[in-house]
Parts: structure tokens; C-alpha cells; sequence
């Protein structure tokens, strides 16, 4: 039960597309995580994502048009939404989402992440 | 379904101790808001509640210590913690909370708010 500091637990964050929990609530988590370059297309069945952008520019491709967000913006994808993050340059981004999501959703490739890391 | 800019949302609030819903996901809501002064003591029975200041500098009290929380700071209120929120300069924060969360928790009084405003 400690207060987080943003900036400092992004300084510990080296690897992109690999979310950090950083605060658990009422079943959701908060997480940290660093983009850069395309993620995959996939959706969430059960679960509605929140992107809020820190640092950068973040495109969050649908199938039918583009949210661009930046810095201290956010966007919610909601539940089952075809999505694909991409970040043409490194981004820093909050993420609020259910306990149970996996970044990857609906898709398993090299870039699950079944049990993501806490820092 | 938009993008949220948390700056533009802010400059619409002009109250303080009156948050605003932003956004919703599975069951929780994101909320804006204006501090300024001291709160009243409460807690919320079931309630986990995250503080993020965006702007200027908040002071968490809690029966045993204080907690201060900066510019890109976060706290988590577990559920059934008294607490005071104290700016003693005007505070922009981000809250995330379930739907059912009342802003002056257990305590009935001129402050509480029963239905947030969405802006």
C-alpha cells in the first residue's frame, strides 16, 4: 500500500508490448508498458481496454478508422473490437483492464504474455 | 466512443470536490476532478479508489500516516480505509472507481454527490 511514482516505474520498463502491473483494484489492474513499431490485430471478448498515453503518440488502428492519441490522452476499446496499437516511435502508456486480460487477446503468437510481470 | 484529452475535459470542470465521469469500463468508471481544501474523513465499505494527480499536489491522510502524491502520482484507498484527500493548493486529479463508488463514501453530508456529472 504505497503510492507509485509514473516516471520511476517506467525507468524500471525495457522491453516493448510487455505490460508491468503496477496497482491491483476491485479486480482490475493497473499496468505500464512501453510500444514501439505495430503490435497484432486481436480483440478482448470480455474485456474493455484503456489506453492512456504518458509520453509519444500512440495510433490505435480499427477496422474501420484510427485513433491517434497523445500525450494525456486516452481511449477505451471495448469488448470484442478488432484492435491493433502501433507506434511509430516509442511510446509510454498507462493501461486500466480486468485481471483476467491478455495482451494478446484472442490471438496466441511469440508476444503472449501469460503472467505479466509486477514492478 | 472518442478519444479522451484529459486537459480539455479538466478545463470544463470548475467545481472542486465534484468529479466528473469521463469513461467507462467493465463496471468502473474514470472521473476527473478539482480539489481545493480539505475533504471530509470516509471511507467506501467495498470500494478500492485510485488517485493519479495530474496537476499540483495532493495529501492523502489515513489514520497512521500521510500519503503525498505528486504530478504523476498514483495511490490505491483500499477498500474500508478511512481517508482525508487534502490539496492544499488546487489539485487536477484522475480517480478510477466502480459505478457504485460515492464520492463522500460512507459519510452522508452537503458534499455528496449521488449522480455524477458526464462531460
Amino acid at each position: 500500500m504505497d503510492k507509485v511514482n509514473l516516471a520511476g516505474k517506467l525507468a524500471m520498463i525495457t522491453d516493448h508490448w510487455s505490460p508491468k502491473i503496477v496497482g491491483e483494484l476491485n479486480g482490475q489492474l493497473v499496468k505500464l508498458a512501453k510500444f514501439k513499431g505495430e503490435f497484432i490485430w486481436h480483440h478482448h471478448a470480455d474485456e474493455d481496454e484503456l489506453f492512456l498515453v504518458l509520453k509519444g503518440r500512440l495510433v490505435i488502428r480499427l477496422r474501420d478508422r484510427e485513433v491517434t492519441l497523445d500525450e494525456g490522452e486516452f481511449f477505451i476499446v471495448p469488448r470484442g473490437v478488432e484492435h491493433q496499437p502501433w507506434a511509430p516511435e516509442e511510446v509510454e502508456a498507462m493501461l486500466f483492464e480486468p485481471g483476467t486480460t491478455l495482451n494478446t487477446g484472442n490471438v496466441r503468437d511469440a508476444r503472449t504474455i501469460d503472467s505479466p510481470g509486477r514492478i
